[in-house]
């Protein structure tokens, strides 16, 4: 009786689940068991904000053809009911005594034979969101069918988008491009940044972000400490540099990018790794390829910053974007993924500019056969100045 | 040099460490072994919006004496170096090759003796956040040490909250509480769902909430489908019940209530149904003692809905709240957990009010020796009508 819940047509999702089965007839999976609310919403179109609630597990099953089954708290039956998934098998959640481990195991047996194999994603950034009792209980029901490792087959199905996800993609885009626009409005000396946190989250939902999973930042002279901590007391300073990290949300996409402003001018310092940062991106931007690996990236950017005499900062450069804050792969020197085109990553250099301090610069971009084609509106070359 | 980053003095954590040895020695475990957002929060007070990059495994040690070991990412090395945290190993992550997975067998090895057990939250409401592999890899090389639930272990301190948490928890109320007395300045006919759910955040925050990690709701007559759904674009109309419900964050602790408005005069059907609610939770009130089973309040607030001839919902009428939106226990007919004094708790009975039609109520409590404080301002006793 209520509006149905389609944030795309059927269709996507059918293509989306030929692309999977397609990889699993690859690696001899005869169904996937997913668990995580963006695998979840990948297959379903299942979008909601309950994941917040570590109460439940929720399972899909994709079985190798055919339809997924979704086996499901029935809190979810109403909202499931509206997606386009027809096979909706509810219990009563949370049960202590069997918290749908009976359901999924009859859903998997009836799914696939005795001498199937069940894959389910278990290798780097995955995790299963189940009791892990339970996925035990599971796996000793459905003996002997085996369960193995699907972490690529996913993933390299995930990795690239459709062109309504990258649609999706760029709508948060432009949604966080405006209220970054904003913040000269509100980034003001005497501001804490606790304060200055609020209002660009205000900003991002005035401007149609569906809600705000993510903003960080820092703010400090030449640069910050790091980039995940919350917003502290401390006020805004004349010679601050303020930098704010986003990842907003319309209808189930994110965009992660930042932006850095000088509190007053800028010192030399903090204009130098600036401009080290921007041009680094450029050049990257300018020679990216399908074909290239994730490590190249990590190089590019690496040798961008070295070229204007800055020091790389630790840790990946970079990664995948989607449906959650950050997908795979990860620009580090240790990440081999092959880049293909539709891929929609993020350009993320940081450098050292001081003892203890970082700062760091962040485009989304997706993968086009002749290159990227940004998604966030390029950063502005120099740094920009908030009057202070 | 950044300021520390500390919710609570340094005894608030030391105190909650020894709860947890001592649970941790009844159950005859030598370490605990923590990945959840919560419960990392819980024993060091590193608070991040980072978790919603599932990128990276972050793990806490508890040993059975001595502070807790943190083995994370480098990328949160300043943030938890500002914890009262001393022991702070980490390593580059995403690592596709030893995600952490060396430096945490060291660490446990190191604290936990050949014949040594392990407890890891295994059971209902929790799940590992690290991939399964990974999980397998530290069990076998930690063996002959054994691997066993702590469930309980940690579900039964961290159910009882301290005064301070407590007042985080009412803090969070009261910012929500605000923000619901502003809903009649911008929910009127016309104006669709999602435009209410964007102004009804804008709202939390302006009212000082750090960020809103969770609004569901649902609009119109008689009741509303589902509670969990993203607000869709159909416009709010007269004669419409608007429920909206919050999990508001401030210094990393929830609130969880809801509140229903009537957009013009409100139908009978939805009067009474509300009235049996509101009596149905001020009934259960005046009797919750600590020594009921978490099954009795399931119980009163079915006994109360029914003799106002009104039928409960299904699932759970409530739940603990804390640091997650949702904690365990559950108000079903099947948790047997005993109440106990300083537990934060929801009371959220719900009933059908015609065909495929709900309506939900929720207040937020703490157990006190002599019965339940409210922490969220009680609603009020007659559906508030908006006019329209």
């Amino acid at each position: 009786m209520d509006e149905p819940s389609l944030i795309f047509p059927a269709q996507e999702y059918r293509a989306r689940i030929a692309r999977l089965q397609a990889a699993m007839a690859k690696q001899g999976l005869d169904a996937l068991l997913l668990t995580s609310p963006a695998d979840v919403f990948y297959t379903t179109g299942f979008l909601t904000r309950f994941w917040e609630s570590p109460a439940r597990p929720w399972f899909v099953v994709v079985p190798i053809a055919g339809d997924p089954v979704a086996v499901i708290p029935s809190i979810g039956a109403d909202l499931m009911g509206r997606t386009w998934l027809r096979d909706i098998r509810t219990w009563d959640a949370p049960d202590p005594h069997d918290d749908g481990v009976s359901l999924l195991a009859d859903a998997l047996a009836q799914l696939v034979a005795p001498h199937g194999q069940i894959g389910v994603p278990m290798g780097l950034e995955t995790h299963l969101r189940m009791p892990s009792l339970d996925f035990e209980a599971v796996r000793t029901r459905l003996a002997p069918r085996r369960f193995v490792d699907a972490t690529a087959c996913v993933q390299r199905v995930r990795e690239v988008k459709s062109e309504a996800e990258i649609g999706k993609i760029r709508a948060s885009c432009t949604i966080a491009a405006r209220a970054f626009d904003r913040v000269p409005e509100f980034a003001r000396v005497g501001l804490p940044l606790a304060d200055v946190f609020r209002d660009f989250q205000i900003a991002l939902l005035s401007e149609g972000a569906d809600w705000v999973s993510y903003v960080a930042g820092g703010a400090g002279r030449d640069g910050y400490g790091d980039v995940i901590s919350p917003a502290g007391i401390a006020p805004l300073q004349r010679g601050h540099i303020l930098m704010l990290d986003t990842g907003a949300v319309k209808d189930g996409y994110f965009c992660d990018f930042d932006r850095n402003f000088a509190i007053g001018p800028a010192s030399d310092i903090a204009r130098r790794a600036y401009a080290a940062l921007w041009h680094a991106t450029e050049d990257t931007l300018a020679v990216l390829r399908p074909g290239m690996l994730a490590r190249d990236v990590h190089h590019l950017l690496s040798v961008g910053l070295r070229r204007r005499n800055t020091t790389p900062g630790d840790g990946r450069l970079g990664h995948g974007l989607g449906i959650t804050l950050t997908e795979w792969p990860s620009f580090t020197p240790l990440d081999e993924t092959p880049l293909r085109e539709g891929m929609v990553l993020t350009l993320e250099p940081g450098c050292v500019t001081t003892d203890g301090r970082i700062m760091v610069h962040e485009e989304n971009i997706v993968l086009r056969a002749d290159g990227a084609e940004l998604l966030s509106p390029r950063a502005p070359q120099e740094l920009p100045e908030v009057s202070a």
